[in-house]
């Protein structure tokens, strides 16, 4: 039956009745002696940060929890509970909608970092990408925070001082601050870094994957999700439509 | 204009350009300065943990992320990254299965226990739960993890060093305690605390209401949802089914 | 090896490699035969309808395809596209908030005629349903379509042609119209039945059960969240929020 | 308050209190004068279907109603079911799960199918199509159904009368052809046209854009969808695991 069995393999999780062991570790040590982000960290690479390491990587999940009830995921998450949603059902309407757009813009920059590391320059690295991916730079200018994204700079002093502490190479935060340096060369105007560059800086000096800047960032905004969820759940109302009643759409067919 | 703004009404975010104040802290004070951990209680409730309060938080956090591929949310994850769905869209798929009975338990455990404590007696409290609510008791019993489930007497200990720091009363672990001593000289048998038993004591004990436990199980466990899709991901695999393609499903119809 | 095999038992699909039985029918005899409406019956019961029910369900089906971006579901699915969600995804977000509120009045509105049936009148069936479940009728009355949901009265119509046509017994039409005439005397006003209500009385004529109420609903209403979701991929936008950029949330925490 | 009204525009529904209208008819006028796949051609565009269009088209829908609990979306349907959750949620788990791989080779047929018109020949089209996009040539060949998917001969036969009938012009009907003996000619044996290929020539034929051949197939697919949850929840079960307990996973960590 080894076949069965086989089907589904697994390097995260060893189990037996009344046993159960985390990448090797068994549950119990773990529990009370590890804080959350660190467990975030093994579970998804086996491996465990050093303390300033996972102090940067703690830092950008906080950082991310939520934008508000603009965002289509958060402003979901609040009607899927006037719909009669439990909280689980709620998280995962918000979660399912952090897409390539809403959601993906970190896991495009550290794609981005890691094509312009093997570029001949910052420059030339820059005109292949937006010649493959278009013009849309993840991870540079914010449609509503100007100047400047509250988020990046603290996130950026914080890898700073990772990389002076031996945390990380700095490779990525010097491809990072290069890459804004040719934004506002080439536009005349500072195209200043955002959350998502930031953290996907960070996850990229951290040795993370580019699907996982995604990953992370729904663990992050969940965070949000779950909070608004509640609060809403707490408000009550029922079937809670985008726009107050009184404002219907605009019918504009033939 | 102020109908329509006030139709999104929250407590949780407070936003200007170039502005995020979360809870009424500038984000740049948080990044950094809170644990993740933290952040989520402050996220979800509005003020702060003590740092007693936070370590009990935490483990009980740590100890939920993962109870491999034979529960349905993690098979689903890894099932949805090889139906071609990125991260977001996988973890929801999972997330969406913590529903009542997968992910309920510990909603329903911190109800029983609120409901006991109105109770005359354990016994009648009990007694009231299985008339209006069935006869499983939640956050009892494991029909894999026998003779007990090892997270539960760790959490349990951690409760017990969380009430000596006065981190919290104890009320709800001697609850805990009185359900398990019920049930265990009624059945003739130990049915002793599971992981949904023992969080739903720390999360009674912290003050989070009956739902959050839920809500809060969704982020632990999106964890370990994470990490598998992750690893699936690595995998590869195209359309996995829930067994190897030789086993076909049983036609038991006419 | 047969429990492997044995763990996904079916009634409603037979399959060897080139051949389909769906319900016991080869699918190549069922491709070009039978109408999409039918092989919805087909497969969810197992046996087929005659005409005068095919009718009369088709109408159900048709009935309930939409009400307009106002909805949760369909500003969801909106929402969800210029998030960068394929229509599935998008889809799936949207019928996920067809929960309780959202989608389950039809639902308990066949409950409720089952419990009816069993009372000793409709006057006191309806005392115990709100004993039991509260004081909101399910399929009476609209917050919205004042004096009456056009849906309604014709499908009623179309309900009285069926029973006329010994298509159904006219048991439930009966009750439905029953309750209409309570309620108006009760409240001393109209409380017209809805397309809840409606639908529920068909459904239930049918011989389906309560819980399809919700699932043919949500079959129905997939078909305005598909219209609307690929409208909106057709309009463009990214990360659309509820409302116009320009009206933010009101932040009323301290 | 334009400005607010006009955030959600659409062509497809006008309403007023006591007034529905979908793509500029009545509600009323609808139901009971339309059948359900009618319905949705015109919520989707806008027109309605000749009676030979609507009969192919209906035979598209029909065709892909289920291939069984070994499809990861049928079976997190099923699982779903009995994690507790109502059939809207479940029905949007496995909904989810119709990502590229799962549910996107219809779309990428009908890409490639207009590629392939823009080409200078099917053999120059599908080298152009395998350079961009790899070697899987989506609607054709089967990994289970050998000879032959019966489903696609027979939406091929009624392709052909509907071209016959004048329902459609047969030139992605002459397209799907040239594919198949393009590939048996470089393969050297038949990798016959699938379901995906045959319904994805259907939606060409007929005009739907490519991503629609998702969303239809989305549509047909929750027939079946439904179907097993509803069976699922019949048979009962908690938390249903992919495989039977007895077999776990295969822990291969260090």
């Amino acid at each position: 039956m080894s076949d069965v069995a086989d089907w589904w393999r697994t390097e995260i999780i060893d189990m037996e009745p009344g046993r159960i062991h985390l990448r090797g570790i068994p549950i119990q040590e773990l529990i009370g002696q590890v804080g959350f982000a660190e467990m975030i960290w093994l579970m998804v690479r086996g491996d465990r940060p050093d303390p300033a390491q996972a102090r940067l990587f703690e830092a950008a999940l906080v950082s991310a929890v939520d934008h508000g009830p603009q965002a289509p995921s958060i402003a979901a998450a609040r009607m899927a509970v006037t719909c009669g949603l439990p909280l689980n059902n709620a998280m995962a309407t918000a979660v399912n909608m952090l897409g390539d757009v809403h959601g993906g813009a970190g896991e495009q920059a550290v794609e981005m970092f890691h094509a312009l590391r093997r570029a001949e320059s910052v420059a030339a690295g820059l005109d292949g990408w937006i010649a493959a991916r278009g013009k849309i730079i993840p991870g540079y200018g914010h449609r509503f925070h100007t100047p400047v994204d509250p988020r990046a700079p603290r996130l950026m002093a914080l890898t700073r001082e990772a990389v002076a502490a031996g945390a990380c190479s700095g490779a990525f935060m010097a491809l990072g601050e290069a890459v804004e340096a040719e934004l506002a060369a080439r536009k005349g105007r500072p195209i200043p870094m955002n959350i998502d560059g930031a953290t996907a800086v960070i996850y990229a000096e951290l040795g993370f994957a580019p699907p996982l800047a995604r990953g992370l960032f729904c663990l992050s905004r969940s965070v949000g999700i779950l909070a608004h969820a509640w609060e809403q759940q707490q408000q009550r109302g029922r079937n809670k439509g985008p726009t107050p009643p009184q404002y219907r759409w605009t019918y504009d067919g033939p």
